[in-house]
C-alpha cells in the first residue's frame, strides 16, 4: 500500500530539532523540501540534523533506498509551501503563534496538500479554530528523534475529509512510520500523558531526595524500559498474569490502585466494566497467540536488545560486558602462551552458547554467525600469541581469506567451542585450522589465513620475533595432528553431512 | 570485583514466576539451588520457566559459563535453606504471610546468609519488624523476566550490616545483575512508582474511550519504548533540550506542569531548588558526553535496537520490515529472471547502506558483515534463477563453501552494491562471483559455491530443467567478462590494498 504513494514535495516549517528531523525523513525517503525558519542559525542546525540522519536512518533499511532529495532553506513561508503535497507545522507551542502562521500558510499552498502540526499538546479542533480552510489542518506528532522513531499520533476531527486523513496515514508510511490514529481527540494525545504522569512523579522523586536523575534513568533502562521497546503496558502485564489471562492479573494488582504508591491518586475504580473493557481488548490485542509463545516472543526480542546494547557497550549492555569479563576472568579457556601447557594438544578458542537473536526462522544458527564465530575463535588465538609481548614493535594480523566447511546445523541454547590448530607460518603469512563443536558434533571446519601488517608501511611484513618463534613452535607440535589432512581432524567426532 | 564471588547455594522460597526466574538466574549461573513451594504444580511450572531461560540466558553471554548448578525442589523451609548463603523470598504480597514465612526461614538458615525479599511494594523496614535477626532482611527487587532483566532494586535500612549490603551486592552483580541501591526507602521503591503513574494514566485512557490497549502499547513501544531502553527520562530529555542544556529543557517544559496532560494533578512546584538539583545531578550523569554526542550514542543504540527488532519481525521492527517490502518493490533491481534484460551484464544483486550499527569500534564496516552482505546477494541470485517457477518440483541450493577477498573498507553510512556473475553451473553444483562495491570502491570478492539438495534424498542432485537451462545461459553469457580471471572483474574499477 505505502509503495503507491508519489514522492513529493513536503514544506518544513520551523526547523529545529523535531522540523529537521522531519526534513531528514523525508529527504532521505526521496522527497524534496523546502524549510521556512526565520532562525539564522537554521541552516548550521538543519546540517547537524541531517549528519545525524545520514549515519542513522538509510541504514535501518535492508532495501535500496531512492536517491535523496533536494533540500532548500527558503526565506518565506509562501516560498516553503508553494507546490507542497506536505505541510509540516513545527512552531513554538503557542496556540496564537500557531494559528497566525496558518493563516500565511493557506494564502499560498494548494488546497489539496496536508497541513499537519507536531503539537504535542493542542487538540486539531483549536488548532482548526480560526483557519481559512479547517478540513486541511490535522495533528501529526512524532517523536524524537523524528528520523528514526516510527510513532506519529494522528489525531483529526469531523472537519477532515476522511479522503485526506487516508492520504495523511498512506503519506506517512511511505516514509517508514507508524501512524497511530487517535479514536477521539484529547490534550497531550496519549503518549505525552503517559510520559507526562511519569515526568511527575520522577519530579516528586527527586525534591523527596529518593533518587537521582542517573538512578531514575537506570531503574527505567535497566528493567521495563528494555520491555516496553517490544511491548507495551498490557501485553507484558498479560504474560505476568501467566495461563489465567488479563482478568486474573487485575484481580491480582487492582487493589493496588488503593496504596499509595504514586502520588497520582484520582485513580478510575477497577469495576466490572472496566475489567472487563481492558480484558477483551487484551484478547483482541494478544489472543492469537498462547502466553507461552509470548513469552518465547518477548525473551528473544529482549536478547536481542541487550546483546544490541553490549555491542554498543551502553546501559544494561554495559552491565552484560562487565559480566562476561568476570566470566571469562574465572574461564579455564587459555589467554596467555604460558597457558598452553601442551602445545601439541589442539588451541581451545572458544566456548559460548549459540543466543537466541543468531537463529533463523527454523531455528538454526544463521549462516553468517559461523564466521563470526569463527572470526573470534581467531582474535583469541591472535591474542594468546602476542600474549605479554607489549614490549615488542606493534603490528596486526588481518585476514586475507577465509574458507569455512559447513557440515553440520547448531540452535539457540547448543553450547559450541572450537579446537585451533596453527597450520603454518611463513613470513607474513598465517594460517589457522579451526574445528567448530555445538556440543559433541562437529559442525564445521575453516581455514583462516592471515597476513601481519607492521603499522609503518601498507605492505605485509614478518611479526617480530618473539611472535615468529611462538608461531613456529605451534606449527611443529601441531604438524603432526594435522597429518592425513585436516578435514580429518579432530579424530574423536564426525561431522554430519 | 564480581568474579570474586565464590558460587555458592541458593534458597528460594516461593516458585511462581518470580521465584522460578530467581532459580534460573542462579542455577544457570553455576549456582547450587533448593527451591520450596507447597503449589503441588511447582514441579511443572519451574519447568516451563527454565525451559524458556535456558534458551535465552546463556546465550546473552559472549563467554564461556559455568556449568549449570543442580536445582532440588524440597518439602519444607527448612531443607531449602540450610546451607544457604542467599535465601530470596518471593511468596505472595501480604506482610503477615511473609513475616511468618522469615520466623520459619530464621529458625534454620545460617546467620551469615543474605535475606532477600522479592516484594514490590513493602518497605524494609516492614519486613524486617518482628524478626528474629532483622539485620539480615533486605529488599531485592527484581524485573519480569528475572532471568533476562538486569535491573534488581535493593533496599536496605540502618538495620542492615553495611558488610551483608556490600556482599548482596557482589553476590547480584555475580549473576549478571544491575543492584540499584536506594538512598532511602518509600513504598512501591522507584520503578514501580512510575510504573503505577503510568499504568493508572492508562487506565483512565480506556475508560474515558481514548485508546484500546493494543493502542496504548503501540503509543509506548514504537516512540519512547525504544528509547527508554537505553537511555531514561532525564538523559533523553538533556539530548532535546539540545545545547541550551537541561536548564533549558525545563524552563521550557516546566510550565506544562500546570496543564491538565494528565490526571496526576498533585504535582510539585519547580522551583529554583528543584531546577538546581535537577540540572546539577544531570550534569554529574551525563556532562561527560556532548550533546553531539549523546545525540549519535542515542541515534546507533536505536538503530540496534530498531534493526533487532525487524530481525524478530515485531513491534516497530515489523513496520521497518513493511517498509524495506515497500522500497524493495520500488526499486529497480531485478527480482525475476525476465528483469535481467542483457543476460551479457553482471547481474546487480544488492543496493543497500551500511547500518550504523555494523560499524566496528573504529568506524569499520565488520568482517562478519561481507559474509551477510554476500549470503544476501547470493539469495537475491537463487531467487532470481527461481522465479516464476513454482511448478518445478521443490529443493534448493546450500551453502557448500564461501571464500571472501578483502580489499578494502566501508564506513556506516556508506551506500553499497554488488555485482554478480554465474561461474559455472555443472550437476548439482553451482558457482557465484560476487564484487562488492562501497560507492564507486571495490571492497570485496567472492566466490561462493552452493550445493543443489533435492528434498527426497540428503544427497546433492541437479536442480529442475528449467533452473539448469537459466542457469547454462547466465554461464554461457558471462564467460566472457570471466577471462582473464575472476579478481580483474569488474574491468571499470580497481579495488584499494
Amino acid at each position: 500500500m505505502s509503495a503507491a504513494v508519489e514522492r513529493g514535495r513536503a514544506a518544513i516549517i520551523g526547523g529545529g530539532v523535531i522540523g529537521g528531523g522531519w526534513a531528514a525523513r523525508f529527504a532521505l525517503m526521496g522527497w524534496e523540501v523546502a524549510l521556512f525558519d526565520p532562525d539564522p542559525e537554521a541552516p548550521r542546525k538543519l546540517a547537524e540534523v541531517f549528519a545525524n540522519a545520514r549515519l542513522a536512518l538509510p541504514g535501518l533499511a535492508d532495501a535500496p533506498l531512492p536517491p535523496e532529495g533536494r533540500v532548500e532553506i527558503v526565506p518565506t513561508i509562501s516560498e516553503a509551501v508553494h507546490g507542497a503535497d506536505w505541510i509540516q507545522e513545527s512552531v513554538p507551542e503557542r496556540l496564537e503563534l500557531k494559528r497566525k502562521v496558518y493563516q500565511q500558510i493557506q494564502a499560498h499552498a494548494p488546497e489539496a496538500a496536508v497541513l499537519a502540526s507536531s503539537t504535542s499538546g493542542f487538540k486539531p479542533s483549536e488548532l482548526q479554530g480560526c483557519a481559512t480552510w479547517p478540513g486541511q489542518i490535522i495533528v501529526a506528532h512524532p517523536f524524537n528523534p523524528v528520523y528514526l522513531l516510527p510513532l506519529v499520533e494522528l489525531v483529526t476531527t469531523d472537519a477532515n475529509d476522511p479522503a485526506l486523513v487516508e492520504k495523511a496515514k498512506a503519506v506517512l508510511a511511505s516514509i517508514g512510520m507508524h501512524p497511530l490514529h487517535l479514536r477521539r481527540e484529547i490534550d497531550a494525545h496519549i503518549a505525552d500523558r503517559l510520559l507526562e504522569a511519569v515526568w511527575r512523579e520522577a519530579l516528586w522523586l527527586i525534591k523527596d531526595g529518593i533518587a537521582t536523575t542517573a538512578e531514575i534513568d537506570d531503574a527505567i533502562r535497566m528493567g521495563f524500559g528494555l520491555r516496553w521497546a517490544q511491548m507495551g503496558l498490557f501485553e507484558t502485564y498479560r504474560i505476568a498474569g501467566g495461563e489465567a489471562g488479563m482478568r486474573h492479573f487485575l484481580a491480582q494488582f487492582g487493589p493496588a490502585l488503593e496504596w499509595p504508591w504514586t502520588k497520582l491518586m484520582d485513580v478510575p475504580e477497577l469495576d466490572e466494566a472496566l475489567v472487563e473493557a481492558i480484558a477483551s481488548q487484551s484478547d483482541a490485542q494478544s489472543g492469537a497467540h498462547s502466553i507461552r509463545e509470548l513469552e518465547r516472543i518477548r525473551d528473544t526480542n529482549l536478547v536481542t536488545i541487550l546483546r544490541g546494547l553490549k555491542a554498543r557497550g551502553w546501559g544494561a549492555g554495559e552491565v552484560l560486558a562487565r559480566h562476561d569479563a568476570a566470566l571469562s576472568e574465572a574461564s579455564s579457556l587459555p589467554r596467555r602462551f604460558d597457558d598452553l601447557v601442551d602445545l601439541a594438544r589442539p588451541i581451545r578458542s572458544l566456548e559460548r552458547v549459540v543466543p537466541a537473536d543468531w537463529a533463523e526462522a527454523d531455528g538454526r544458527m544463521s549462516e553468517e554467525r559461523y564466521s563470526h564465530v569463527l572470526g573470534d575463535a581467531t582474535r583469541r588465538v591472535l591474542q594468546i600469541i602476542a600474549s605479554d609481548c607489549e614490549h615488542t614493535p606493534g603490528g596486526s594480523f588481518v585476514t586475507a581469506e577465509i574458507r569455512i566447511r559447513h557440515l553440520g546445523q547448531a540452535q539457540a541454547g547448543d553450547r559450541l567451542h572450537v579446537e585451533t590448530l596453527v597450520n603454518s607460518g611463513e613470513g607474513a603469512q598465517l594460517r589457522l585450522f579451526h574445528a567448530l563443536f555445538a556440543g559433541e558434533r562437529l559442525i564445521a571446519t575453516a581455514e583462516h589465513a592471515l597476513s601481519h601488517l607492521g603499522g609503518e608501511t601498507p605492505a605485509p611484513t614478518p611479526p617480530p620475533e618473539t611472535l615468529a618463534a611462538r608461531i613456529a613452535a605451534l606449527v611443529a607440535a601441531h604438524a603432526s595432528l594435522l597429518r592425513g589432512g585436516a578435514a580429518s581432524l579432530p579424530a574423536e567426532t564426525t561431522g554430519e553431512g
